[in-house]
């Protein structure tokens, strides 16, 4: 399907995208570029790229299908210094939680060659990080959200779609900004919760006693607070405008259980909880 | 160990712990009572009780252990029915997940024979309910705080702390106000927390779509928000003054992380989120 995956960022996300597309037969051969060359070589030595090198534009020359698996922060950098090797032909793809401020920064970096950029949202765990982790089955099953830009035509969204499927995993199409109100209610709100909630067990003086204390529901509950930091720093201010809405909504919620608490209404808190009890109880994971 | 057990409550937490009691050679012969007797009937059919009673004088009568497995809410007139008929030297414990409420409605019901009553709160996960999922290995590797009164002799604790570690479980001995402190922390804020998130979701016109495309760490967080919404409305009242306490807290760490987000303190924000993401990495559950 491909001819040359250029790989920049090896890291999890990276290195099993690569890894995928490997054993899919859908690429042939991986070219492999990370910021610091410890990692693309670490990459090379688990064969999730076939080949290092040593500049985004030697990552550009040659490749008809360019992964950029970087922080979401880093992708105008990282575009600005692909542009000028970049095949008519090639299509790239991102891997990033927020899509609205990637499309501005391929817009910025890309020009008229932004139609050559689909953004992809892949919704795989990524507890652990580094390309030692990488695996060729992390996106099985999963859901993709593409946001292609208004640009972006038809045959490239088709092509990402077929190629996303061919690795098992669910293929959702829908805008960039749709996708990071979304995104922002389901995922970065519950990481700013749990990063919050975590932060004010903290605050007590015998905060580790208390930890001692905690169950299978705080582990459960506080699991997305040992998030990787940089990343979620990212993803909360690039996304922070819908990121503020949703935290003002979660806000409006809280004020009620707090009167309903204060008030002993009995009958009120039974009623939310149970709103909440029955949704959560019968929500399932999307799967491919 | 125990001759007699009489079983109030023949739910999820009592069936499980009549059963590993059995198991475990600790009880001679079991004794259950429900209100509603469907429920008991259950239990004899699945062999976590040996005798259906009906009323519960007949728990009391005969009995050296009584376990209490009723929603907290209905302490008071649990020991109300049985007190008169209580053997002199029967033990009563109860396995709520609230202690300040528990002791004073065991003061009130058992007056000079509260020093027959050791209040315990087994950290055992609950969200399937009825005896249908009771399991002998309930509580095996957990957790059970005791709670003794200024009344408790010291044998009495002694002796639950046995039974409790015969069962496979670690037995913390604190105050039932520092208990209570603690788990509006560890347990309660996060549920509240998780019920008013997903009704936030939920105000949401097009939620459905949006939950459609939550991952695993939706899943996780939000999990606890599906628990079983009488018993959870009863710990929030009952606990109230500490859950408000803790959710006071919380709201603090969240009005912080929304200035910074406001602000783009970037570097404050990566701190912020550094410090709940190491404590929370190296944080395991304890385990006996």
């Amino acid at each position: 399907m491909f001819k040359q995956l250029g790989l920049v960022g090896c890291g999890l996300m990276g290195g099993s995208l690569a890894l995928a597309l490997k054993h899919a037969g859908l690429v042939q051969h991986v070219v492999g570029y990370s910021q610091s060359p410890s990692s693309s070589a670490k990459a090379l030595t688990l064969g999730a790229i076939d080949e290092q090198v040593f500049s985004l534009a030697d990552v550009a020359l040659g490749s008809d299908l360019i992964v950029i698996a970087v922080p979401v922060a880093a992708t105008q950098a990282t575009l600005n210094g692909l542009v000028d090797q970049l095949d008519a032909s090639a299509l790239i793809i991102d891997v990033g939680s927020t899509k609205s401020d990637v499309v501005e920064a391929a817009a910025k970096a890309l020009h008229h060659r932004l139609q050559q950029f689909v953004p992809c949202h892949p919704i795989a765990g990524a507890e652990k990080s580094g390309v030692e982790h990488a695996s060729a089955t992390l996106y099985q099953g999963c859901q993709v959200i593409l946001t292609p830009t208004s640009l972006t035509p038809p045959h490239a969204t088709d092509t990402l779609t077929h190629m996303w499927t061919q690795l098992g995993c669910k293929v959702v199409v829908m805008g960039a900004a749709a996708h990071d109100a979304a995104f922002a209610k389901v995922s970065h709100l519950p990481h700013l919760l749990a990063f919050a909630y975590i932060n004010s067990v903290l605050q007590n003086e015998n905060a580790e006693q208390v930890l001692d204390l905690a169950g299978t529901g705080f582990k459960d509950f506080s699991r997305i607070a040992g998030s990787e930091p940089h990343m979620w720093r990212d993803v909360l201010l690039a996304n922070s405008e819908e990121v503020l809405i949703s935290l003002a909504h979660f806000e409006q919620q809280i004020a009620l259980m707090r009167s309903l608490i204060q008030n002993h209404d009995s009958t009120q808190l039974l009623q939310q909880i149970k709103t909440a009890s029955e949704r959560r109880s019968k929500w399932t994971i999307t799967k491919a």
